[in-house]
């Protein structure tokens, strides 16, 4: 990448790095190292360590909102440290165009894949915490990741049913809602998941099936939004 | 705790706290919070806290160790951080004794509950970060693991057959073979897990079932190393 983009990324990120060669690796993906046969580095190891310092990061801050306990801290942190969450925080920074990959994935839209976005994002982290250390990482991450966090906390990042069906829990002061695997069938490329979603107090809400977990989870939220309704119903009668 | 336990403890990690309550919190299981009715915390959020610090030094210590791939830092961090290595380490730095638990957890051997030491080794990282900073709480981490990490790269950590099988592909210069769950039949409390271990290039080498999904892991590396030595023999004919 030429220094006039590493250095419009730099303004983007509002870090300027010692070592630019860092920032360089960061947006190298396995795909376009591969296809030059370069000998640099892809940003697979940045990921790696960005990935972990964003955990770290993220958990301090849930540890000092003084998040009630340790099962709505995951919760929480699972929420935010995702593909989804990150891939958004790249295309509100407009960070895809940074971004070089191999001309099959640029073929394929690659730029706006969320999985390689997300990457992208914790291999940016990897590069300030090596560039930088801990601190200035920590400072990069609370600044961009501000918003998601609070949205995160009030419950707003999804606004699916999962989340809802953790709303519902959480204004009545209960533990949110756990999901189990309880049946995989079928072979890798055509699986199906069988998923349960339980009360804190381990009271089966409702079982779903789809050909991902995620779309089980969702559907097995569903379910056990619908059927919660029917039981304040039949409260109310 | 009293005074002199605490002063012991901290002898032992030979780190002084400057907020001794954070070392306190780090000693206190739930089971002890809940038996005395304490309003004090649980170690639960700190224990919360001290997975994703270590997590980050592990990454970055194998970063700086020039792992080749991200793949094999994955792997290598999970046997790292991971229960059994944990407790081991608990259990070296004779730490049962210092956590507090109910009688409950005390009359069936908590003090050598696995899963209790490994959190109680993650609740004081999360102690040490919280009062000393991601520095010292690394210098901590650097010091009491590294016997383990060096173990852990040198395919040491467990000598079981994954090991064996993960140190023979090493030795040969390819990439390590990788675990995947191809169906879990049974419900939550009675489940049978099969699993398939495969070559970096998709091959399967064996399938195994068992009732944990360790277990199955442990015996698809047996009949793998199995299948190895039968080739081998092949081609020696």
């Amino acid at each position: 990448m030429n220094d006039v983009n590493l250095s419009k990324l730099q303004g983007i990120l509002e870090y300027e790095f010692k070592d630019i060669t860092l920032l360089e690796t960061a947006t190298l993906h396995s795909s376009y190292i591969k296809e030059h046969g370069s000998e640099k580095s892809s940003n697979e190891r940045l990921e790696f360590l960005g990935d972990s310092c964003l955990g770290l990061v993220i958990a301090e801050i849930l540890y000092r909102k003084n998040i009630a306990n340790e099962g709505l801290m995951t919760q929480l942190k699972a929420n935010i440290v995702c593909e989804d969450s990150l891939a958004k925080l790249a295309r509100r920074l407009k960070l895809g165009v940074f971004l070089r990959m191999s001309k099959g994935q640029l073929n394929i839209n690659g730029k706006n894949n969320s999985s390689m976005l997300a990457d992208f994002v914790e291999s940016i982290i990897g590069a300030i915490y090596l560039d930088g250390g801990f601190f200035e990482a920590k400072k990069f991450i609370s600044r961009v990741f501000h918003s998601l966090i609070d949205a995160a906390i009030e419950g707003k990042l999804f606004s699916d049913y999962k989340s809802k069906l953790q709303e519902y829990y959480q204004k009545r002061g209960e533990n949110i809602p756990t999901y189990r695997l309880l049946k995989k069938t079928g072979m890798d490329h055509n699986p199906s998941f069988e998923i349960g979603v339980y009360s804190w107090d381990g009271r089966c809400l409702a079982v779903a099936k789809a050909t991902t977990k995620k779309e089980a989870e969702k559907q097995a939220a569903k379910k056990a939004l619908g059927n919660i309704s029917t039981e304040v119903n039949e409260d109310d009668i």
